[in-house]
Parts: structure tokens; C-alpha cells; sequence
């Protein structure tokens, strides 16, 4: 397979099958690889190859059928709190598993779709953990040093991207396990808006805030899998519709980035350099910096730990940590444990605090289209964690704790090296349901910054981003009492609109001035044929509600059409009945309605 | 006054001043009153006399001095749980007594409009409580019976507001206490949409669920105060901005009714008739009766008092409980005291539940616009009270119980009397800011029953009604093909837009097929002077996102303008630029694009 295919990443996968290979070859490769690394604690349980390629045969005849398999034989890892029909679901506690009949629903659509399940991935039991080593099946590493951890608590999934084992993973998020393990791995790893993805078929970490995640070797990668992961769950107490899809961020957007003296490091200088050039980086895209206050952000992180929702991990296992007492991994146990000082009337408190800081972050995006932060301070070896390994595991949850409290959604992106080698991410945020944009921002600024997949030898390809989500902001072209300056321009302002740009239509449009308008108006008329120099015009952007709204307000003889620019596309623009233009007067030698008007308003020579 | 003024309902108050009464003679009528009632348990602070004359007199120079005042000397209650600058807030438990500096935001925002605080009313201690007994400072009864209790928990301010002697009350609603005790005094109780109303410089009783909510005689004099006090509270961190106005429902509305056997009255056969009755009126005012399965509503009913959001009552005054141990009324001190018993990991399992039976209910509003449910299932003597004083409690919150938990909003109105002459009352409920639609409804459904103004013997007003929220929907006349059942209908249908009517254009209007269109379409353009028959048109009703969109998919030589129609009336529609009419064939002679199609269909003869 390798002559055919270096990466498993989509778009190289996708070439090699359109040249020939066979879903068959990739998994006997996969398989291959696997065992080559030998016991890198990253699988708990893989499936059996055999019948791994018997799906993958199965799938070739579901193509042949005509079936449409937009992740047609890529191989993917799930996070063993993630159920897989068949396979046992352990959550990384031995005495916990359960062998579920059904897969968990993103594992259902994503299979549906072609996918491949390999096996399923070492985690910090329970999801509880940032680090990777809270596991009776040991502790996985970075692909870039053994002697650091992997990240977790989603460690096996980003080690099994990373180490060439899997096109991508399915991960948890809850605290940063899907963002924490991508950065210490050169991964990508997208942790959507909570309730895109169904969390039917998961064991619960905190219920109220879980997300499955994903780690993949890029952007576009990760943005085609949203594709296919991405629905509502109705079986999904905790899903949520997504509304219509956010525009892309501005060309100029505004990226916000913590106050001098609020980042922290942890004494890491190298990881406190690699952010400062992924600000450069984001600048060079065309982004403005913006220092915001991060002392709420931080003071939100703070509670999920120290607050009541680790109960929430306590309801999830109860009772099955009261019949199995000696169960749980020590450091497990002991957080989980502590969940038990907390009464109904604390769990309350600190909701309202939450409201609170909900309160004091919001106005913050007003100010910026997007929050930059390192995605850790900085790495750990396990020898480092073994001696702190509670404070390591805060510290790490530095900048990812308050994501899913405060209902954002992101993507981890790669952020180079260290000189000895390690790797440093960055993480962008934005709002809930800003995935898209969040996503397609990620890929420019991975490509920024290139370098090699994960810790494959592959190299990033600079031009395969994902889609910049759509805007559905409407162009419309206005040509008098409606441009800049003019009275009735403030209709479009007022309505949030924005100047695209200034041009001018077609040869073949007329300017009339209309009788009997209040402001004056101009009323603009195509002829096929007329060759002229074409009328002034400013495009403006607006979105199709301000339209609508706009629109029902404009009065007869006028009417919104459609207009042909000099350029030759068309956009929405004015128009004029027919009736409007008896008495009116043609203006078109002045080229535009400002010049007409100037030359009204000036003296007579 | 009495002369003057008979009622204190806001019409009859705005005439009397309009006609030359002062507001110091309504202050002095209110006092004498409130004199003559005597000992009645309502007030637990009155202001004195003197002060609410002086600013009385204060605020006819504010009139007099141009300012707008839409609350001009209009009396009103406060409940005791709710900031009064310089009275002492009580919430009825003496030991908690505090006197704030500042008034309440929505106190604030009512004063400013003109409006005269009379006093601090009794209530259920904490708020806890729908009966109105459970106070230190006595039990209010029912104006049409001194053996009945009040309700609660807002007792003396549904009392005040019935017997005359305030224009209308704050309350507060949590499980029921703003409309439980309009049912049992014959008023409206607007029970607003969680967020709406601030509520700083409330005592909470459960902070995440807490209402403030307004007694009146009339929806429409809700609806007046609700002009004044709705506004959103950035210092409120459980404030909600309102999303755009949703409009009236529709004309053929559709209403929930709980299936047969799902109703409880406990016995009360003529609160069974009253319901029927109220069943009977909203049909004749147009509305069609749906069954729906009211058993996740009552599941959830159940989960507020039995579940861990009574342990937020306790959070709302620990410590001041742990240092006070005997200041609680004995049956608030056994409820908030059960909290204890629910730990942190008890309240994430009942939110869990609580979104499982949001989403069992959440279809229900794709059946119906509104719900309509009893307020009560009946109404208890003070006897029958003390002898099941946590039982019959219970029973009353039958049908209010879950508003909160499931984000409705509501208004309680009067809904007639048994023979023994205890009143009963009706509630309509709808999701999160439906406020106008269920308070315009509300008052019509009021109007239906007639009869007198609370325990008053002034009689409603049928004519009076709060106004029908303005849709924002934009009205659409189409010609051609997009008229129903031709080609281009669905590019309405898909985007939520409703056939309003089938009418004729102006008669100055000729309609032409367009030369070179597919699907064929017609231009229908205006000839002032021009004597036609009109053209047939289809107007359609369509939000003011999806007109745009409708609007910026539109093709050359077709626009969207303005249309007159045969009723003189101008709505938004298809026009044509003069260009596109070169080669069209005049077809006016057939009146319309249907004809002119079945005439070319149809056979030559």
C-alpha cells in the first residue's frame, strides 16, 4: 500500500482509491502498522482484521451498487467510552464494561458512510483526566518522545492519528481531552459546538457538557467528517438544532488574545515563542489582534473542577463505584470522590456564578470574531506527572476548562515545535455554531504554518482547506438616494449592511431622474443595445432578513431586480416599473446620480 | 372619587384624570379603603399617607412639566419579597428583615413611569407556598369569601388588586404564585417568560426559575404595565434579551386540552363545568381543540418540589437559616429543610430528567399554539388548609407547576364562578415570548365570559382588549408561477410562506407573457388611465428572512415591487423592467395567468 498511499489522511486516501487501491489493502496495512508499533497502550481493543476486511469487501460492493460512501474505506479509532456494536465499552475501567448491541449514533452515520472502525482507544478512565496516564491499560505516549505523555484523556485516539493508524479518531471533550492530546501530537482536533454531535451510545462524563470530538490529521479532513457526524439526535436529550450556518469570520477579523501578564507558561519560553508566532501568523492571514480580558475566562475554568460538576461524573458511574469501591484508578477515585462534598444548594451556587461569568465574558464578542490561545502552557513527561499528578492535570486544563461552560466550540490546530522536539498547538474559539468558520480559520492558519501530519512523514498540503462556510449575505446595488452620504442610506446602515464595493453597471442601463420623488430619485432602465459607459453604483452586503426588511420598505415606481455590473455578474439591485418613468428626465451623460446631483448644486457659468 | 372613579382598572383611572381627577383624591381613596377593609392580612407595610400624596403632587408637576408619564397616579402593590427603597423587604419572615436603599428595577422602572407604591403585601413565606397561610403576618382570604384562602404564593397582592385597592400588584411566580391566587380572586395574573422582567432586588426563591409577574383586572392593563416593566436588566445575570415579537396567533388557533382522563379536579365537579366552559369560548372565538398528552407535564410538575430545585430556596437564605433556626413558619422550614437530603450528583440527575421531558414536550408545539389548563383544580377553606397543608398545596399546583421548568410563558384569567359564588380560573400557556399573543388571547377570552373587574363591581369592558402583537410577516402578491399549484409555488411553500388570499390587481394593470421565460412567466406591468378588470393575484404572507431570500433568487426581468390592489390596498410584488417586455404578448383580456394557460391547453374549436 505504501507505494499507493503515504498518508492516511482523506484527500490522499481518496486519490489512492480513485487509482486503484482497495479499501482491503488499507486495512491490511493498518493492521501492519499496528503491529509494528507493538504495545504503545494506544488500543484497548482492536477489532479482528479479518473482519475488518470483510467490511471493507462489503463496502466495495456497496460502491459497485451505487451506493454514495463519502468516507469510503477510511479507517477510523473510537474512544473506548464510545460504544461500538460487538466490543466491549469499557470507559478504561475493566470491571465498568458493558458489550453494547448498537453503536453509538456518530459511530452508526459514520460507518453508514463508509468508515471503517479499527478499534477502540485508551483513555484516562472516565474521561477523567487531561493526561493520558489515569489507565489500568497503560499509558500512551507522544508520538514525538515516550518519555512525554500523550495527552488525554482521549490518549489513544490522537496517539493512533498521529502514529499513522487511523485516518481519524472519535474522541470526548468535556474539559479538553479532545484539544489537549491533538496538541501534544501535531493533530488537529475539532471539538464541536455542544449538541451538533449526538451523544447517544457515550458514557457520560459531565452529561450537561460532553462532546464527542474529533482528531484528524487536518482541517479539511476534520470539516468533511463534520459533514458526516453532524446531525441532530432526537434520542439526544442534549442535542441541539443547529440554526442557520454562522457566515466565515471577516476578511479582517479580530482575533482576540489574552492581556499582557494573563498568559501562562509555566516557565515553558519556548511554548510562551510558538504562540507568539502563531499570532503572527493569524496577523499575516489578515487578522487585528485584540487584547481582551482573560481573568473571567480563567475564573470559569475553575469551576469545573472545583465546583459541582465533577458530581456530575459521580451521577454518571453511580452505583456502580458504590458496588465496586476498589474499581476506580486511585487519582480517579480521589476526584471523583470529592464530588461527594457537594450538596444540591452548592451545585445552585454555582450555577449562578456561571450566569455571572456568562454575563462578564459575553460583551468580550463584541470586540472579537475569534479567541486565539495556546491549546496547553506547555507538556509534561510522565515522570513530571507521576510527581504532580493533579496539579499537572489542572495547569494542563488551563486554557480549555471554561470551553464547554462557557458554550463555545473549536479547533486545536498545530503550532510547531520545540527545539527538542515537541510539539505546541494553539486553539481557536468562537461562539456555539461557529464551527464551520472556526474550522475553515483553523486550515489557513495550519497551512501557515505547514510541516509534516501528525507524526507521519507526510506533508501538510497548503492548498487543501475546507469550504469557508457560505455567507448568505445578499450583494445589492444601489445607484441613488441609497449611496454612501445620501439621504436614504442610513436604511442599509441602520440594517447592518456593509459597503462591498463601488462600481459601476453595465454599458447598457440608463439613468433617469424620476418626477415627482421625495427624496429625488433616480430610476435606472436596461436597454439591450445601448452602448454606454454604465452608471455609478455601490454594492452593499446584507443579510436576507435586513433584505427582506429593506426591500418591503422600497415604494413604487422602484422595485428590487436584478443588475448586471460592468464586471458582467449580476447582483440584486434597483429597478424601475415602466409607469415610473413618464415625466422623468435622462440623466445618463452624468454617469452616476452624485454627479448629476453636484452638477444641479452648482452655480450657472 | 368615587364620582369620578368607580374601578381603578388603567382605562377607567387614564378618564378620571383625563376628566379632572388628581391622583392625590386616588391616593386618599385608596387609603380610606384600605382603612375600611381593616385588619385584612393584606399589607405588611403601608407607606404612610402623607408621602404617597407628596408624590402624588410631585408627579402632576412632572406632567405638568412635560414629561410622558403612561403610569400617571396609578396605584399599585408590592409584594414583600421585592425592594422598596426605604420600606423594610420582609419575604414574611421577620427575622430576615432588611430595608434595601434602592428600589427594585421593575419598582424602579413603574415609579418612573408615574405610578405610586401604596405598600408591601403578605405572602407565603419565601415565596413557598400556593396558599397564602404560611405567613407570620396572618392569612388573607379569598375577596368573595373570608372561609377561603387567598392563594399564594402573592396573597395580598391578588387581594389588593381584587378588592380595590391598587390598580394592579407585582407577585412573583416560581411554581404558581402569580396565577394561583388570580384564579381564586377573579383577576388576570400574567405569569411573563423567564428573563423578561428583571429581577434585581428580588429575594430569590429559586433564582434559575424566579418570575416577577403582574396582577391586573384586565389583559389589557397587563399589557400596558408590560410596555413599562419588560425590559432587559444587564444586571441581571438571568436576564434574556426578547428575540423580534412573535405575532398573534393565527386566526384558526389551535389549543391544547389535556385527554380525557388526564383532567384532575379532586372532586370539584363545578370547576369541571367552569373548564368546559372556558373550552366552549375560546371554540367561538375561533379556536380549534387538540388533545394532547398532558403526562410529561405533570411528570415534570412533580420533579419541582420533589427534585433538588427546592435545595435553590435554601441556597437563597443559607446562612441566614443555619443562624436563625426557629424565625421559619413551620411548614416552610420542613420544605426548604428537605433539601439537605439532595446532593450535587441528586440535582445533575433531575436536570438530565428535566431535558428528557423537554424533549418528550417539545412536539406538543408543533400540534398547538396555545395550551389552555385550569389555573387550579380547585380552591380550600382555610379549615381544609390547615388540616393537609402540605397535601392541598400540592394539589393546587397541578396545572402551574411546570410553566418554569419547561420555559413557558402565560396569563391566568377569570373563567367564572361555582354556585356557591368561589371563582375559578383558566390559564393559557405558550412557549418562551409569546407574552402579547397570550395576554391579546387572554383578554378576548376574558371579554368572552364578561362579568365584573375582580372582587369589584365594576364590569369588564369587552371592548377593551390589550393589542394583537403586529406580525412582522410581509405580504406578497404573485401572478404567475408561483401561484399555487403552478411550478415555482414551492419556492413560497418551502420557505413557511401562507396563502392570505386570492384577489384582482387595480384595474390599471395589463398582464403579458414574457417572451423567452422557462417556466413560462408573465409580467403584469401598471398603465396609469388604463381601465381594466384587474388581474388575478395570490397574496402571500412570508416572514421578513424568507421574502428576502424569496426576493434575491427573483430573475431579470422580473422585480419586486409595489402592487395595487382591487381594494385600493398596496402590497409588495411582481413588477417587470420595461426591457423584459420586448416581444411579450398582452394578455390582459384573460385576467389572469391561470386562464391565459387552460386557454392554451385547451382544444382549438
Amino acid at each position: 500500500m505504501s507505494a499507493l498511499v503515504a498518508s492516511l489522511d482523506l484527500a490522499a486516501l481518496s486519490s489512492a482509491y480513485a487509482a486503484g487501491l482497495s479499501p482491503v489493502e488499507t486495512v491490511r496495512e493498518v493492521f501492519a502498522r499496528i503491529a509494528v508499533r507493538g504495545d504503545d497502550h494506544v488500543w484497548i481493543a482492536l477489532r479482528p482484521e479479518a473482519e475488518v476486511v470483510g467490511e471493507a469487501l462489503a463496502l466495495v460492493k456497496r460502491r459497485a451498487a451505487g451506493e454514495v460512501l463519502p468516507l469510503f474505506g477510511v479507517p477510523f479509532a473510537v474512544k473506548d467510552n464510545l460504544d461500538v456494536a460487538g466490543l466491549p465499552t469499557t470507559a478504561a475501567c475493566p470491571a465498568f464494561a458493558y458489550t453494547p448491541v448498537a453503536d453509538a449514533e456518530v459511530v452508526r452515520r459514520l460507518r453508514a458512510a463508509g468508515a471503517l472502525v479499527i478499534g477502540k482507544t485508551n483513555l484516562d478512565q472516565f474521561a477523567t483526566g487531561l493526561v493520558g496516564v489515569r489507565s489500568p491499560y497503560g499509558a500512551p505516549s507522544s508520538v514525538f518522545n515516550s518519555d512525554y505523555i500523550s495527552g488525554g484523556s482521549s490518549s489513544g485516539s490522537a496517539v493512533a492519528v498521529a502514529a499513522g493508524l487511523a485516518s481519524f479518531a472519535l474522541g470526548t471533550d468535556t474539559a479538553g481531552s479532545g484539544r489537549v492530546p491533538a496538541a501534544f501530537n501535531n493533530l488537529v482536533g475539532w471539538k464541536p459546538t455542544k449538541g451538533l454531535l449526538s451523544t447517544t451510545g457515550l458514557v457520560p462524563a459531565c452529561r450537561s457538557l460532553d462532546c464527542v470530538s474529533v482528531f484528524a490529521l487536518t482541517c479539511a479532513d476534520a470539516a468533511e467528517i463534520a459533514g458526516v457526524v453532524a446531525a441532530y439526535d432526537v434520542a439526544d436529550a442534549y442535542a441541539r438544532p443547529a440554526p442557520p450556518e454562522r457566515p466565515a469570520f471577516p476578511r479582517a477579523f479580530r482575533f482576540g488574545v489574552p492581556r499582557p501578564g494573563q498568559l501562562e507558561f509555566f516557565g515553558d519560553a519556548e511554548a510562551a515563542c510558538l504562540f507568539a508566532g502563531a499570532v503572527l501568523r493569524l496577523q499575516a492571514l489578515g487578522g487585528v489582534a485584540v487584547e481582551i480580558d482573560f481573568a473571567p475566562f480563567r475564573a470559569t475554568a475553575d469551576l469545573l473542577y472545583s465546583g459541582p460538576w465533577v458530581a456530575e461524573r459521580l451521577a454518571a458511574i453511580t452505583p456502580f463505584v458504590d458496588e465496586h469501591p476498589d474499581a476506580l484508578h486511585p487519582i480517579t477515585a480521589k476526584i471523583i470522590g470529592g464530588a461527594r462534598r457537594f450538596d444540591a444548594a452548592d451545585a445552585f451556587r454555582a450555577f449562578y456564578r456561571l450566569e455571572e461569568l456568562r454575563r462578564v465574558v459575553a460583551p468580550t464578542w463584541d470586540k472579537i470574531d475569534v479567541l486565539l490561545l495556546p491549546t496547553t502552557p506547555t507538556i509534561y513527561t510522565h515522570a513530571e506527572l507521576a510527581a504532580e499528578p493533579v496539579l499537572a492535570n489542572t495547569r494542563l486544563g488551563t486554557y480549555t476548562n471554561f470551553v464547554n461552560l462557557l458554550d463555545m466550540c473549536g479547533v486545536a490546530v498545530p503550532s510547531g515545535f520545540r527545539s527538542d522536539g515537541l510539539p505546541q498547538g494553539v486553539t481557536l474559539l468562537a461562539p456555539a455554531f461557529a464551527d464551520a468558520a472556526v474550522l475553515a480559520l483553523g486550515g489557513r492558519l495550519h497551512a501557515a504554518l505547514g510541516g509534516k501530519l501528525g507524526g507521519t512523514s507526510a506533508p501538510l498540503d497548503p492548498a487543501r482547506l475546507p469550504p469557508a462556510p457560505v455567507s448568505p449575505a445578499i450583494q445589492l446595488a444601489v445607484v441613488g438616494a441609497h449611496l454612501s452620504g445620501q439621504p436614504l442610506n442610513h436604511q442599509l446602515t441602520s440594517r447592518g449592511a456593509t459597503l462591498a464595493r463601488s462600481t459601476r453597471t453595465a454599458g447598457d442601463y440608463r439613468l433617469f431622474a424620476l418626477a415627482n420623488t421625495r427624496p429625488p430619485k433616480p430610476g435606472l432602465v436596461r436597454e439591450p443595445g445601448f452602448a454606454g459607459e454604465g452608471i455609478e453604483v455601490e454594492v452593499w452586503s446584507i443579510s436576507p432578513a435586513a433584505f427582506g426588511a429593506f426591500t418591503s420598505e422600497v415604494p413604487a415606481p422602484l422595485a428590487i431586480g436584478n443588475l448586471v455590473l460592468a464586471d458582467g455578474t449580476s447582483v440584486k439591485g434597483f429597478v424601475c416599473e415602466p409607469a415610473g418613468l413618464a415625466g422623468a428626465t435622462d440623466i445618463t451623460v452624468y454617469g452616476g446620480w452624485r454627479a448629476y446631483l453636484a452638477n444641479l448644486a452648482a452655480p450657472e457659468v
